[in-house]
């Protein structure tokens, strides 16, 4: 875990754009066959994948807001910021594809720190089969901020929107909710009692619970999957919470919703936290 | 011109998410038959066009680092932020034809600036054909950040890059340059020399500076003609100066350029503004 000022070694003061463009081209893979153009040029030229639409989505973390340099690593922002946008993807039923970085890195970042952001972020893209096509790197005189734009595709019938929904419908969630918040309460309870950066928790379940928050793992195969299968008749990211997330489907889907508050599937070490 | 707690009236930290979103989709005309899913769902969905490569580029306008509130209006901060990106498609040789707009707002930012800033950035987009496909809004505790991604098309042999100079090519430039730099210049000193805002030049020539620097035109047509053409064999966006351009392209194109400074298409305005 580092902070600003905080690390020894160059910053990103210390180097020009042209350099930091460079740093990180060199950490970049080769890219494969369709990406034309990639990092170094004006803009990116890629291939689209023949048959398909275009799925484009952009989100933004920015420092302060939507994480802590305290309770997350450089690398844990990177994975992070592409995961959010790879379930954006994933949500519409697509399959990532490309992403753009924009960066916006205050002056005293260390140079060590940004090489462990893109390698985070290119760790999850290597997983996902997803390349860096290119992005955009300028100084900022505020928060750290990580914006990816990711380019996905989707076959035509397979698209899933939040207004697809119709009365009589069974909700389902892909996976047991509420351990990332847990995760964060508990590491702001360790800054609360314990200085410096917080360890890492002994407790198995809130060590899940932890890593949940510092690396959400998007989930890109089931939403491709549910878009192919038509499984789903509507499909939206639960970044908001489940509670928001009901909320915007049955207005998109011109429908209400009944749900059984006993059976949400809440992961269970977040229930034991929220329980004690 | 506004600054930040100056405007009176409702500010971003009285509006939610969604109901700046929705603010946003209220004056982004309907979209063309292309954009499958526009603005609200987690993702936008579009046809790629037919025989075409994707050209894809992001870029953004920091508060502090590229703009003053005191020199640019809203409005003007808008039709820059996407004028930068469709200069960087424009100079691959490609179309520009969507967009994707990330907003970072400090909560202090009055709800009427967000409007002219949106207003701006389509004044440009509805001029160029270009659809506002979706984005991400997202509360700011620095500076104001307005980073644009915008797709287009190219076919496959129109594209320029850097690297396609060759020793004995004759370079060009688009237009006559300085006029931002002087324009720039103009509204510093009159910041230094008068309170508030600086006034419209009464210099119409100086007025014209101004105009290049707060609303830069894309040269997108003559992009996408030097591609089809194939009259130029590099081309690249002179965001940073003609020196760094000549710096870029010659190393990208592996040759060596020969500068006769007397023949530097210096803008007459600005020509007389660094002279006097």
């Amino acid at each position: 875990l580092s902070s600003p000022g905080s690390a020894t070694g160059l910053r990103v003061a210390d180097a020009g754009e042209r350099a930091l463009i460079e740093r990180i081209r060199s950490r970049v893979p080769p890219p494969n066959s369709s990406l034309v153009v990639g990092i170094g040029d004006d803009a990116a030229v890629a291939a689209p994948e023949r048959g398909a639409l275009q799925v484009l989505t952009t989100d933004a973390l920015v420092e302060g807001v939507h994480f802590d340099r305290r309770f997350s690593t450089p690398a844990d922002i990177g994975h992070k910021a592409l995961a959010v946008n790879v379930s954006d993807v994933a949500s519409m039923g697509g399959a990532s594809r490309l992403a753009l970085l924009s960066l916006m890195l205050p002056p005293d970042t260390a140079l060590s720190d940004v090489d462990e952001l893109i390698d985070g972020l290119l760790g999850l893209a290597k997983r996902l089969r997803i390349g860096l096509a290119g992005g955009n790197i300028t100084r900022s005189p505020g928060p750290l901020v990580v914006d990816v734009t990711v380019i996905g595709s989707v076959r035509p019938r397979r698209i899933l929107t939040r207004g697809g929904g119709r009365a009589g419908d069974d909700l389902y969630v892909t996976g047991r909710i509420g351990a990332a918040l847990a995760g964060l309460e508990w590491l702001r309870e360790q800054c609360r009692t314990q200085s410096g950066a917080p360890p890492h928790p002994a407790d198995e379940l809130m060590a899940e619970c932890v890593e949940r928050y510092r690396r959400p793992e998007p989930r890109s195969r089931l939403g491709a999957m549910l878009g192919r299968t038509r499984a789903a008749s509507a499909c939206m990211d639960l970044s908001d919470g489940l509670a928001d997330a009901i909320t915007q489907m049955s207005s998109a889907s011109r429908t209400g919703a009944k749900l059984d508050a006993s059976l949400r599937p809440i992961h269970p070490s977040a229930d034991a936290w929220f329980s004690q």
